[in-house]
């Protein structure tokens, strides 16, 4: 069968060569436990948001080696007649246990755990790390920018400034984050994403005059449509967007100048001309900062483009995929991990609680190896059942993951929401059981 | 018709509704040019590297409204019935010109130059630049890797650490920069790219012991796989490899540690166990600084991940889409440009040149408007004709694209090999045409 929409080989080479060493062996059908977390979280950031999950379990769904996947690796000579033969039937037929996309994690969180056989395991690493890496750091990125914004709403509109395919993930995990609407219509035929967008300055720039741009978008798109005014002069738009429009007259767009005192001085123009209704948006290099600088203005909107679909500063997030559990000969689960250097594991089959205090205040990360930890009514596991036996049981909407990141961040400290680095909010403690 | 492939979605918003405006008021058709281009180069960077091109070209194929993207717009309600008709007959019909893959670009370089009608060439806007974005900031911190690393190979294997398409459009622009494979087998698959990887610590966990597990690799691979040698000690991993392969033991791979003194050891450890012909392979969080770092040391290639895949600190390259000239009501083409505050373009059809001097080394990037510079023979032009009404002319392989990077850089002054920051090393020159 070829399937050109098979993620089989959105995976590294080595995934395969592991493959065919350990099916030669025999280790390829050991029970195993692998995990995926980040060992800290990058950029001083005070928390860190899940998104790509939902991604992740479409991907898997594909995730099989139809017969143009197989003829390639035969052709390359990558792997083997035998594992070529092993891949052809391929399904992944374990049991996967997550954080839900919306969920916060921190440093250690068990942020997936995937339990199968080694082969069938091994094969996801990339796959996963990949959707999971990108999505989250996205996410994580905007729920700052989403906290600096208050009530005023976010708008996503970052595709221009990253992979073509990137770009409608990112939307994806903006909207987890709380953003209001993305530009990207990808996203809003893949994920129902509300779209948005008018004009831009070539299209002001394809008409003899501004106000024939203005006049052509008002008649196509209606007086409550946005009109961007910084082509030539903003004072001379703005009259002549309110000349046309009238009080009606939906926005305007300001895309480059100093914000803060533009801003200020287009509301009082606005204001004066009778359109106190009319919206400003602001849509230039925004990032968390800037829009928490824009707090002062009298802003309706923000768009933000390059600085969320790079993470703002920090466009991956991290995660890695470690063997912390396999069987021996006898069948026993043993916890591994690797000792050397720098980039130590801790070994073994992890439970996660958030730990709330009688108020409902979360007070730490709390990691049970081999078993749930002690947790008392107030407590609240963070693992759900995502895939059981191969057959995926996980099917939140969109809505359901931004209403969970937000009940989670409620629960944070304040200290959550400050913007400057510092140390994550909730600390990680382990709490290893008596087996 | 339904075409999963298709990537008319791949875009903003507001192309469409900026369409549909200017369907209503004739502007649709007034002929135009738009001007691909970066107004500065970011982070420090010396010259950039034109990567996506040919992806461009692919993705421009595949730009067409099927059914399945009518039915979206028409149900989303994006843009009127007009519109959808004009969309559905939609095949880009104009001209392309631009730098290949491979080029070297300076700010204000016209990287890319569209020209058409206005409707068919504002449509284009986000998704060549998601590409040329994203493919060129990848390419161009590669180019510095491999300047770093002199002659050893460099591997590409971030994919794990990007969204996964993004991964196969990292691995295509880091090998047009140089890069000798990539761990990504879709790369290899899609673009032919030669991949590689042998193992994880996972496949050293899952077995017994890591003699066990080096047994399995070297039995399924062969002796000259490269073993990973740094999941519990060292030195013991080394002495069992050699123990097993002997000094047909193709090459061990260190992912953690002080990298220059772990690999001055190991080479020791290794030509005293006779394996003289081992290759040490590096990969524990490589960028161009920390590869410089290692030129010291008996190391013989660098895989590198993060780094690469993000950008080194510049994920996306700054291009920007801008409408440059268009025609009047009589017919004659007129430059155009925005005006206000801070984000001033230049209007004007562009050519490019490369001043050559008389050795053939690169002095300026000479830029006429509205005709070609004047130039000696010396001179380089740079633009090349990649679609010609509607049909695709530039067909160059990967191959090329590496080829010209190479020779792109030898003109350049020495200094263009250097990783501190600095200013670009060529200055961009206007030479206003009398007409």
């Amino acid at each position: 069968m070829t399937d050109s929409r098979s993620t089989a080989l959105l995976t590294d080479h080595y995934e395969l060569t592991m493959l065919q060493a350990s099916l030669r062996d025999g280790t390829a059908d050991r029970p195993s436990v692998f995990e995926l977390f980040a060992r800290r979280l990058s950029g001083g950031r005070r928390y860190g948001v899940v998104a790509g999950v939902g991604r992740a379990l479409d991907a898997l769904a594909d995730f099989r080696f139809g017969d143009a996947e197989l003829s390639f690796l035969r052709e390359a000579q990558i792997v083997d007649a035998d594992t070529l033969d092993w891949l052809a039937d391929h399904r992944f037929s374990g049991t996967i246990w997550g954080y839900p996309d919306g969920e916060i994690y921190f440093p250690q969180s068990p942020v997936m755990i995937v339990e199968g056989t080694f082969a069938e395991c091994v094969l996801l690493e990339t796959l996963l790390l990949s959707i999971l890496n990108h999505d989250s750091a996205i996410a994580t990125a905007a729920s700052r920018m989403i906290t600096a914004a208050g009530d005023r709403p976010c708008i996503e509109m970052g595709s221009r400034r990253t992979q073509e395919q990137a770009a409608v993930a990112a939307a994806r995990a903006a909207y987890i984050a709380g953003f209001a609407a993305t530009s990207n219509l990808e996203a809003g035929r893949t994920y129902g994403i509300p779209t948005t967008g008018t004009s831009a300055h070539s299209f002001t720039l394809v008409h003899d005059s501004e106000r024939e741009a203005f006049e052509a978008q008002i008649s196509a798109l209606g007086p409550g449509t946005t009109v961007l005014v910084d082509t030539y002069d903003v004072a001379e738009a703005i009259r002549t967007a309110v000349d046309l429009a009238g009080g009606e007259l939906g926005g305007v767009r300001l895309d480059s100048g100093d914000l803060v005192s533009l801003a200020r001085s287009v509301r009082q123009q606005l204001d004066d001309l009778g359109a106190t209704k009319t919206r400003i948006t602001v849509t230039s290099d925004l990032d968390e900062y800037a829009i928490a600088a824009l707090a002062v203005a009298p802003v309706d909107g923000y768009g933000v483009g390059t600085s969320l679909v790079t993470g703002s500063g920090v466009p991956t997030s991290g995660f890695v995929y470690k063997l912390v559990s396999r069987a021996d000969d006898d069948g026993q689960m043993v916890s591994v991990a690797k000792k050397s250097a720098d980039k130590v594991s801790v070994g073994g089959r992890k439970y996660a609680m958030r730990r709330l205090g009688p108020t409902g205040r979360a007070q730490a990360e709390v990691i049970g190896i081999g078993s749930s930890p002690d947790h008392d009514a107030n407590d609240r596991p963070l693992l759900v059942e995502l895939v059981r036996d191969g057959k995926r049981v996980h099917t939140d909407s969109l809505e359901d993951a931004r209403a969970r990141l937000q009940a989670s961040l409620a629960e944070l400290p304040a200290s959550a929401r400050r913007l400057s680095k510092a140390d994550p909010v909730l600390d990680t403690i382990y709490q290893e059981m008596d087996s």
